[in-house]
This record gives structure tokens, C-alpha cells and sequence, in this order.
């Protein structure tokens, strides 16, 4: 009989064994944003460029970490790539506020340590998530807003540049486009109350965030976000992205995650940290844990999507509008990237 | 057999409704900071004047409870009479930043709704915490920072002040005496590598935050908090009193927490809603979730302390620091006020 039971156990070791081989363990998760995406308003030149774009921010933030380096370089890397690309809006491809500027919000958190660092409001500073990993690692606080952020990151050597460096055609387009729609929305709305709102959301203007979620050779974990806001946003709006538990959270005793997507509706229902909790406190897998945050956002009427990479490295993409650009490696360096549904 | 059943049932019955008679209901907590307040460096004079004042606070927002107004007009009125007082850290009585100005942040949040608004780096509005509530109830945003804030509360109607209102001898005193230290650290640490970090924090200078927290008739929670920020404070720190899920949290499904302490501990470990996630998720009763809460945020070595108060009011008013200013109020109208261990 013992003889029996040892040959079952055997096998069974040896199926889980196999089946560890086969779940390759991901590295690094990337997103470059949630919203209206879809295939048949893409182009292939389009197509390939955003594919390119998030192959070069995973290739970046896999070299850090096969080279040994930690999950907040790896982290820092790919959003480097992401936010010095146009396409994005975070750093160079930013969007414009409705007095014209680039404001960026951005937020990075290490799972080891619980240390976090996020700036928000800064409009000089080319890599925002460089700025808030040196709030993180260079003082004592967690958040920096506006000038006062600036005049820390340049203390510590963060590169500066001139606000004209964030300028891109398309964004400036999309500017004219949303103050045009805006002042034909209020003539529509003429006497309805809703219309009394200040500061009203053009639905269709608020996506393009990045993020990347890292686990490194160490087994720890690291989250960041970065992003340009909200087109024509008004009185120094500050989404999820730049909230510790909103729109960035990492926790080596669950997951690290991004968000994007709507950041009222990721704040009210703070997203991040709600996977973290669910996994830790009701055992949720990184995928359920991730889906029901989800749902629970979008039962107050918000969307997007958002990434998530566990301490074993199992990941999670949901998001639920048309697409969401992300993308996964994994170990062994296979890259994949995905758009669509 | 049934009968002895049934007579047993009765028995319980009457015991839980005798027992819910004998525990009154908590309507409304207030605090007014948490931090190194011994009994033996306090005068009876002020000791006086800080009971007066928790008193005061905790009368208006009952009169706004029993007359059917909602917990979001208790909270208010609460606040208002502890951001006119000069006592605390808040409104009238901000410290000073490095620069010598006031920047105050708040932020309220609706139980019932989920919907939260905050605002961070003002320094003309009178009231941050009615600022807070205009981005909530006439804005799509949650959160506003510096002049876009500003501009947005005036928009709104929120009383403007000449940011002379806020200047009270002893918060300037406290900001000369904080800089003096600074500068003697600054020597004291030459060559020593934490010196190196800027923005460091002085420990004693980061306290005397003020909150609220109601239940209303109609059984809907919410929760406030305001603050001057730390003393001395650089590089437009933000810290967790205006982050929804840190520093302020309302959900009717649990309780509506405000905490005061060292901010970026609290960012770091989402106290507020990390509350709320126990309750939710572990079944915690909220005292057990608020003493869990903040002993997590102790171990990675902050301190202060937190009001909840959960759908069926009960309280807690947890702290590890020396006192807490803080005070309850009962539906019968007892108010009962703290300051010590």
C-alpha cells in the first residue's frame, strides 16, 4: 500500500513539476493605455508603430532584469521608452491642459520596501517617473506637486527641459478639437443643469497613460505609472496615476499594479491598493482580484483597464473598453504585444 | 421541544434589543491631530481651550444631524469650527512651509455615493474643507492642486482670505524654531549619507490634522479631513489628508475614516481604505480593522492615529503616539471629549 501511494505521489510531483515548466513566469508587464481602440480606425502603419513602441519598453525593461538589475529599474526603463515616445500620452507625447500646457502626472512604488514616490503637476521635466523615483529614494515625502516638484527633481539631477520639448502637432490638434467641442457642448447644454458643472470631462480625451509592473531575479516586485493627464483639463486636475493605491500600488506580499483609464472613478474606488487587498485578505487570484477591482470601478460608471503582476508571476491585463495597448515577457524573453479585445 | 425552543429565541430577542438600547449610537467623531501631547506640558488654560473647541465642533455638526441634514453638512460644519480655531492644524491655525506660506490641503468623501472630493496647496481659501466639497458636488474631478484649486472655489462661491488670515505668531514661531533646528541637523549630520536627502523630515512638526467622520438619519456615512501640512515643509509636499484611501474614506457599507499622522506613512499603507478593505473583506468589526490599519502603517515605522466609524455606529480611536485630540457625540446628543492615553 505504501509502495502505491509513493508511485501516485511521484507522478504527481512530477505532473506539477511539468506543468511549472509550462507556465512560464512573466517578467514584466507593460500598458500604454485603455480607451476607444479599434482595429478598423488603425492604421498598419499605426499598428506597427504603437507595436514597436511597447516591443522596445519591454525589450528595455527585460535587459535590466536579466542583467540583474532590480524590478524599479526595470520599471523606470520600459516607461522611459514609453514616455519619449509621441504616441503615448505621458512625457514627450503628453496632452494639453486648456491653458496650453503639459502638465504630468507620475507614480512608482517598490513591493519589498513599501516605498513609494509620486509627482504631480510637474511641466519641465522630460522622464516624470525619474522625478518620482528620486521623491522615493531622495527624501522623506511620497508626493510633490507643481513647482516645488520641479525644483526638487532638478536638485537631484532629474533632466529638465523646456516645456517646448512636450509639444506635438497631434496633441495640439486634439487640444483645438476638445475646446471646440467644449464650447458647442455648452451651447447644447444651454439651461440644463448638468451643463453647470465646471470643469466637465470630454468623455473621449482622457486615455493614453502608461505603466509597467516588474518582478526581478530577487522576487521583488515594482509599479509605476506616468501620464499626461486629461486633454483640456482645467484648475490643476490630478488623476489616479500620481495615488499611491489608486492608480499605482506594489506589494511583494501580492502584486504590483497600473491603472488607466477614467482616474476620478480609479481614485473613488481605489483600485490598486482593492486588488492588493482582495488577494491578501479573501486569497483572490491575481486574475479574479483583478477583474472584480474592475468591475467594482465600472459599476460607478467609469472605464479603463489595468495591469497586474503577482509575486509568482502570474499576470492580468483587464480592461473593459474597446482596446488597451499591452504588452508581457517572460523569462525566457518572449515578448508579446496585444491591442485589442 | 418547539416551545422550549421558541421561549429560548424570546429570551435572546430581548436580550439583543436590551442591548442595543444600552449601546448608544455614535453620530459624529471629530479629532484634532495626533502627536506628542503629554499632560504634564499642557496648561489647564489650554487644555481648556482644546476641549472647548472639540466641543464646539462636535455641537455644530450634531445641530446639522438632528435638524436631518446629512453627514456631509455635519462633517462641514465640524471642520469649519476647527479650521476657524487657531488651535489646530488646519484653516486659521496651517504652519507655515519652508517659503513662509499656508498651503492646506482636504478632502471629503460620501459614504452612500462614493463620491469624494479633494484639494491640495491652497493658500487663499478660507475653508479647504468647503473647497474639497465643491470639487465633489460641482466638479466631474476628485482631486485639484495650487491655483487651479483656487480658481475652481472661487468660481464656486468658497470664501477667498488674504493669505495674511492665516498667520498666527505661534505657527510662525514654530516654522523660525524648525529652521534653526534644520540648519543645527544640517551641521550635525555634514557627512553623514541621510543628510544627504533632501526634504527631510522634522518629526515634531508634522502633526495637529483635523477630521470628522458622521452618520446621518438617514444612515449614510461620511468622512473629512483637513490640514496645514507640515511645518517647514518644501518642495510642494502633499501628504495623505487629501489622497481618497489614505488619509480620508467613506463607505456605507463600512465606515468613513479620517487620520492624522505622518502623512507618507499613511499614503504608503492606503490606511483609510485599508479600514474599510478588513471590515469588507475579513468581517472585522472596525475597531479590530482600525487597530490592524494602523499597526501595519507603525511597523514600517509612522505614527498617529485615525477616527472610524462604521455603518452601525460604532467607533474607534485608535493612536500610538502620546494623545489625540478627539471627541464623540452620541444620538442623544453626549459629548464626551479626549485628549490623553
Amino acid at each position: 500500500m505504501n509502495y502505491k501511494l509513493n508511485y501516485y505521489f511521484s507522478i504527481l510531483l512530477l505532473l506539477t513539476s511539468l506543468n511549472l515548466q509550462a507556465q512560464k513566469k512573466y517578467v514584466l508587464v507593460v500598458h500604454g493605455g485603455a480607451g476607444t481602440i479599434l482595429k478598423k480606425s488603425m492604421t498598419p502603419e499605426k499598428e506597427a508603430a504603437y507595436t514597436a513602441a511597447l516591443t522596445k519598453a519591454l525589450q528595455h525593461g527585460y535587459d535590466a532584469i536579466k542583467s540583474g538589475k532590480t524590478s524599479l529599474d526595470a520599471v523606470e526603463a520600459a516607461i522611459h521608452v514609453l514616455e519619449d515616445s509621441p504616441l503615448f500620452n505621458a512625457g514627450k507625447g503628453a496632452v494639453f491642459t486648456h491653458d496650453g500646457k503639459n502638465e504630468m502626472d507620475a507614480a512608482i512604488m517598490e513591493g519589498k520596501s513599501l516605498k513609494a514616490g509620486a509627482v504631480a503637476g510637474v511641466t519641465v521635466i522630460r522622464n516624470p517617473i525619474t522625478a518620482a523615483r528620486a521623491v522615493m529614494e531622495k527624501s522623506e515625502h511620497v508626493m510633490m506637486v507643481d513647482r516645488g516638484a520641479e525644483q526638487f527633481a532638478e536638485q537631484c539631477g532629474v533632466e529638465i527641459v523646456d516645456p517646448k520639448y512636450f509639444y506635438t502637432k497631434e496633441r495640439w490638434d486634439g487640444l483645438q478639437q476638445a475646446i471646440k467641442e467644449d464650447s458647442v457642448k455648452a451651447v447644447l447644454d444651454h439651461g440644463n443643469k448638468k451643463s453647470m458643472k465646471l470643469g466637465t470631462i470630454n468623455r473621449d480625451y482622457k486615455f493614453g497613460t502608461v505603466g509597467a509592473v516588474a518582478l526581478d531575479k530577487m522576487g521583488n516586485l515594482a509599479a509605476g505609472t506616468s501620464t499626461g493627464g486629461m486633454t483640456n483639463k482645467k484648475y490643476g486636475r490630478v488623476g489616479d496615476s500620481p495615488i499611491i493605491g489608486a492608480g499605482t500600488y506594489a506589494n511583494n506580499l501580492t502584486a504590483g499594479i497600473s491603472c488607466t483609464g477614467w482616474g476620478e472613478f480609479y481614485i473613488r474606488s481605489v483600485v490598486a491598493y482593492d486588488v492588493s487587498a482582495m488577494m491578501e485578505y479573501k486569497n483572490l487570484s491575481v486574475s479574479d482580484a483583478s477583474k472584480t477591482a474592475l468591475d467594482k470601478m465600472e459599476k460607478l460608471g467609469g472605464d479603463g483597464g489595468l495591469i497586474a503582476l503577482d509575486k509568482n508571476g502570474n499576470v492580468a491585463m483587464p480592461f473593459n473598453t474597446e482596446g488597451m495597448y499591452r504588452g508581457t515577457v517572460t523569462e525566457d524573453g518572449k515578448i508579446e504585444v496585444l491591442i485589442y479585445k
